[in-house]
């Protein structure tokens, strides 16, 4: 088998001891909203991305993602890095998790990555089943030493006690943990809502504390307030588009093709 | 595990950057008959075969294909050469798809060897779901270059504007555009009626067009026209077939053995 | 990945330019039934066992096989080396078919053992599947060259025209043509009932012509119609038990176990 | 591929051809209670810990294991050692089974490991699926040489006659018995209750009696009755929880996450 897993830099950036920051698409998009959040406020440098034959399509196929502008690519994670305050940061998120197959080998390359500049602590951002909606807006936490569970509980969130954090969010932390890297996973409560913005809100703030993301949260309240408008007027003008006609340049959206 | 994928080589062609254009099995048949067309037009020489452990038959078995006269062959690409006019042409067709797991070894491989000749761009063929039969004719377009959408969409080609190309199709151009080759699928809509000639000549056309590939294509028309008359004719004689007697000598066709 | 398929050496065996004949698990047990007669009567020698983790159960499970003694084996394929007369003889069975990921793999194995013998010729026998009882005794053939498929409808087989052979039937046989093999698949017509003893009886035949094999067939009829009386009786006992009580011997038979 | 299975040793422990008792998670959780029991009696240092991307949850995803702190883990192997009396003993257990694909690479490296210290016999202990009650309390016994299964018989197991034993309880036996070891499976007879401790406690009284492990069984009816009750208590308990209010602690327990 051809080696299945490359990273390709794209831009030097110069970090030190940087933390891992991840968000990829899960349950409730909680974890790669969020992240998308931080990288939209730091305007940190991109500089790679990860292909991998294990990145799939959440239904199990590969193939190309396409833009409003008819090109394409692979799936892929991308890396952010910010070095401009402290903590510097490492942003990394994507368009897909890998297969099961390849859950261990991609999480072992980016961290091997993320190393290379000294990183020494690993927070993972995603998703909590819930069925009660009075949960939302609670965060989770699965830690690696229980002392950043005291910590995080200090701070409101809430240990998780069983259970188990399956996918990409999970088992880089359980291979960060055999690093001796400090890891948290922060798991904001949802009832699977897509996107669930309230969710990623909480996750934001709390990984914000912990962390000291140089981030200004003044206006999160009402950013957040502007996305979920953005995306009920998106919805709606989906809804009207597809009464319309035929030969409308919409056509080519959203389609699977082989 | 042994090497998978190898490439047989049965006759040396001279070609000179020739462009790639790949067609295999999938929704319609589009691609595949459209390469077929250019594969009978130009009379190009059979260069090499691929065999892969991952070129399964659509059922996700493997196996041997049988042919007519009982002979047999495992699945397998086939790769055609033309040198004799401007551009140089491989034409890539098959019977078979690679699994999920091989599609990233398959089409570098094949990249790998098309690279050998010097080709710099890599044109894929297919069909595009659609349900409305009013879009049949169209053929919608995914660029490696905005620059090269723009081109496309003057020759009367659509951008396909979200959504997805799984598949050979799909895999073998994102990987072709990491290699900064020029690369486009031209996706002919199809409601999936098998094979869609219609959806392959829209193909054939925009292509032809936009390769300058040097065939005649003032009796396509007539000739798609055959071709229907053919399959029509083809069926029945099958549907005849069927209401006959024992011991007829098709009574191998077309079952599958294990 | 661990080296995945090895061949364990039992016995050397003096072995001239050996013909293999492969009789797996298959479609009415065909291939098995059959191999498994002429290892009774030639009595070759056990040359050697191939293991492998591609060798699973038939519902995609790995384990072991339990013996009537409480004793176990993983699952195998057998080779029996037959060299006292013209021509020489390889006779593969075993109790699994390889997952599809293995066939290339295990039949690759297979062959390269066999040629270290100077092995020029692979044969395959197996089931073809059939809705009508009256085509049962038919054997229909697949060929590397045509010309022996002339041959084999002279003696009587029918060409299988068109389809798919899936599994270790056909892989190796795809193989063994790369390899520039003489190649047949022999495949009796069977309704799939188990074990199909009278499809094992034509592929016998037919193969013993081909190839010469130095068995007396006078008694076959017989031998045929013992094993099937053999086997009433037995599946006659299994129902009598069934009927008995607690603590009888047979209690650890036939389940799967974890 | 990367390398997937790994042992991260712990500490040093002198061992003197030590036998091997393998108890994972499987049918009735017979194999996991009995070792557990051994364990907890042996008083064993925990030598080291197996890792592998083949190791997967019972519904066939990877991730982490989340403890009562809110720490957690990934899937995994622990070996025990105890050096003190004879027979020196490597005890085997863990929280998950590795994948079809993973079986014999696992096993094969969990051999290695035990016979660095000059390990000569592998014990498994399982479950035996039985429809009817009476059954249960019975051991079965699949063995690598017929003479042992003639000693257990005499202690007053079973042997089992045909079937199979399915995943890391049947695979290591197969293996080993490539290897010459001395092997043997002990399977209690379960309808599947879970945890299943007759048939746990029956397992380790006729593993304790075959390779004289140095533990006490005088108390064992009791111990297994005091856990049976609290078992009940502690399913009483949580049907008592589930029907209180909201923000109670053990929300976040046994949850899937991602």
């Amino acid at each position: 088998m051809l080696s299945d897993t490359r990273i390709h830099e794209l831009a030097q950036v110069e970090l030190k001891e940087p933390v891992l920051i991840q968000g990829l698409p899960g349950l409730g998009y909680v974890g790669k909203v969020a992240v998308d959040y931080f990288i939209e406020k730091l305007k940190p440098v991109k500089m790679a991305e990860l292909y991998s034959s294990y990145l799939l399509f959440p239904d199990g196929n590969l193939g190309i993602n396409i833009s409003e502008d008819g090109t394409y690519s692979l799936p892929r994670y991308e890396f952010y890095g910010y070095g401009e305050k402290d903590p510097n940061v490492i942003l990394l998120t994507g368009d897909a998790q890998p297969s099961v197959t390849g859950q261990y080998e991609v999480a072992s390359i980016v961290l091997d990555f993320a190393q290379r500049f000294g990183c020494k602590a690993v927070y993972t951002m995603g998703g909590y089943g819930t069925r009660s909606g009075n949960d939302v807006g609670a965060v989770y936490a699965v830690v690696g030493e229980a002392v950043l569970g005291e910590r995080l509980k200090k701070m409101g969130a809430k240990l998780a006690k069983g259970g188990a954090v399956t996918g990409a969010a999970g088992v880089i932390l359980g291979i960060g943990r055999q690093r001796s890297l400090t890891c948290a996973g922060l798991l904001g409560a949802t009832t699977g809502a897509y996107p669930d913005l309230e969710a990623a809100r909480a996750v934001i703030q709390m990984l914000t504390g912990l962390v000291s993301i140089p981030v200004d949260l003044k206006e999160l309240d009402t950013e957040i307030e502007d996305m979920r408008k953005k995306m009920e007027r998106f919805r709606h003008a989906e809804v009207e588009e597809s009464k319309e006609g035929e030969e409308k340049p919409e056509e080519g959206k959203d389609r699977y093709i082989t």
